[in-house]
């Protein structure tokens, strides 16, 4: 779903499940057809589109049907909205060292 | 827990639960006593320590008891195993990317 907006609230929905997480890693090797990626898994083709309509949903992974087949490929946007929550933790906790390194930069008064 | 490994598997759990990553979001702009955590969440104190406990073993908190306070501050190896994740399915692709490269550099056989 290019351009729509990914939410990181799905993201983490997503990712939570080992199965989906184990349906990225293999994506993120390469394209896969849905029974390619039922088969590693020991799972039915019904449980992989389900899992694949979740991650699509999160912008982690698209298809495409061409004649018979459809394509999954990794997506991405998902994977980019989870680096920059990450991102924005570790700002918080970057700025606060910021502040503590100021702090300590800072010229004593009580000794002057 | 400083020597632990973080089980990248654990931190997707404890971050998939909205309330768990809103506690991440609050620490990473500093500690927090856990009375300090559960007034802006609207949850009880139990409900908080049972949310601390998941993201102290995954990685993502630690707790430090003085006196009668217990001060929660974030710990960085949960969210450093799941930037770990990220950048190898991202190295997965970026592989793909550069063959893709490669292959288009090469000279046309066909033509000579």
């Amino acid at each position: 779903m290019p351009g729509t907006k990914v939410d990181v609230e799905r993201v983490f929905h997503a990712l939570g499940d080992p199965t989906r997480r184990a349906i990225v890693e293999r994506l993120s090797e390469g394209p896969a057809s849905v029974s390619g990626l039922a088969a590693p898994l020991g799972i039915t083709l019904t449980a992989v589109a389900q899992h694949l309509q979740v991650l699509v949903e999160s912008g982690l992974a698209r298809t495409e049907k061409r004649g018979r087949v459809r394509t999954c490929s990794i997506e991405t946007a998902g994977l980019g909205a989870l680096e920059r929550w990450i991102l924005e933790r570790r700002s918080g906790w970057e700025r606060r060292l910021d502040r503590l390194g100021d702090l300590l930069a800072e010229p004593d008064k009580t000794e002057s």
